[in-house]
């Protein structure tokens, strides 16, 4: 990965950071990112599920979808995984920030069409989404392998931001009556919900219950 | 609010929607958004906070911030909300999805240069993270106002796409044995934690005993 004027983080740049494990850790982290790409001047930003492998995103959807087919075609792309962990409440409004994590990638897209590099890339986003559930599931067959749409964007540039701070007042607010200090955002899953249709034999799989 | 090529869901048609109150409601259940923009056929993605009134996104940041100064100049936005609320897992690989919210807009920015609508925008944006905030902090003054870019966002065109059901198998995969459902997504405060500078006696704000 290498960084250029257009991966560079201009404000607070104390906070940028561009190694490749910072990156990682914070993409492996996630599975939803924001993918804009630019026709004729105008912009688009298309949310959609990932997965990491090495310096390749994976992206999949329908066959015919939009943002796909133009990321297919080798166009520039910039892709954004953000997340905030904290609203961060000073005594001067000034002051209020957040801690969060985000990433910037950029580089561009390539269509998969070998059946077995399709699946493997499919499986990845699944890991991605949720370790062990792939094995747990009925593999695609042919004719959905050829319904999906999967494009490998390769990273060129990276840049991650970091906020991990607590607050950050103005000498003489500290004097101040209000109340300051962080309030986390907590991201936790909730009991899972048996399909109606489920056999009520069918316990709830190992996948689930590593990440309760 | 229009509606054209650009801001049309192509992908699953039943599930976009285009109606103000839907698209409202989304963006206030959120303060976190993506901007995309494009320079010279390069397009860049930013994750920055927000508040919305009427049909105007609000961001602010640092005088400087490169997507403030591009998007103050006019240019062409496109801007996400996107949220996830549960993991839909089916029998097959090929039928799992996410249940989710989205919002895409479309327009252009306009620099805010006058203190007191700037100072509005900027409780609007307070608002919008944590309601009540704003009433219990210390005003931003002149030097904070100036050291601030407001950029108002007029909301030209939008969509917005929701999933909000069970598993869609195909027939033959219910009798399989694997598990399916749902496995929600929940986005919850967790304790405050005071600044260790924080006089004891403060109490916790009413902004945060609200949402707790």
């Amino acid at each position: 990965m290498n960084n250029t004027e257009r991966s560079t983080v201009k404000r607070l740049a104390k906070r940028g950071q561009y190694d490749e494990e910072t990156i990682y850790n914070i993409l492996d982290k996630h599975c939803l990112c924001h993918v804009a790409f630019s026709v004729d001047g105008q912009p688009f930003i298309i949310p959609t599920l990932f997965g990491r492998e090495g310096n390749i995103i994976y992206m999949h959807g329908a066959i015919a979808n939009r943002m796909l087919t133009h990321a297919a075609q080798g166009i520039e792309l910039c892709i954004s995984v953000a997340n905030i962990n904290a609203l961060v409440l000073a005594r001067s409004a000034f002051h209020h920030s957040a801690n969060y994590e985000s990433v910037v990638l950029f580089g561009k897209g390539r269509l998969i069409e070998d059946a077995e590099e399709k699946n493997h890339a499919l499986l990845v986003v699944s890991e991605q989404v949720l370790k062990g559930r792939w094995d747990e599931t009925r593999p695609p067959n042919e004719k959905e392998l050829k319904a999906t749409k999967v494009v490998a964007f390769t990273i060129e540039e990276a840049s991650a931001k970091v906020r991990a701070e607590g607050v950050n007042d103005d000498t003489e607010d500290y004097a101040l009556d209000h109340w300051a200090g962080l309030l986390p955002i907590n991201t936790t899953y909730g009991e899972p919900i048996a399909d109606d249709r489920l056999n009520e034999d069918i316990d709830i799989p190992n996948s689930i219950k590593s990440v309760l």
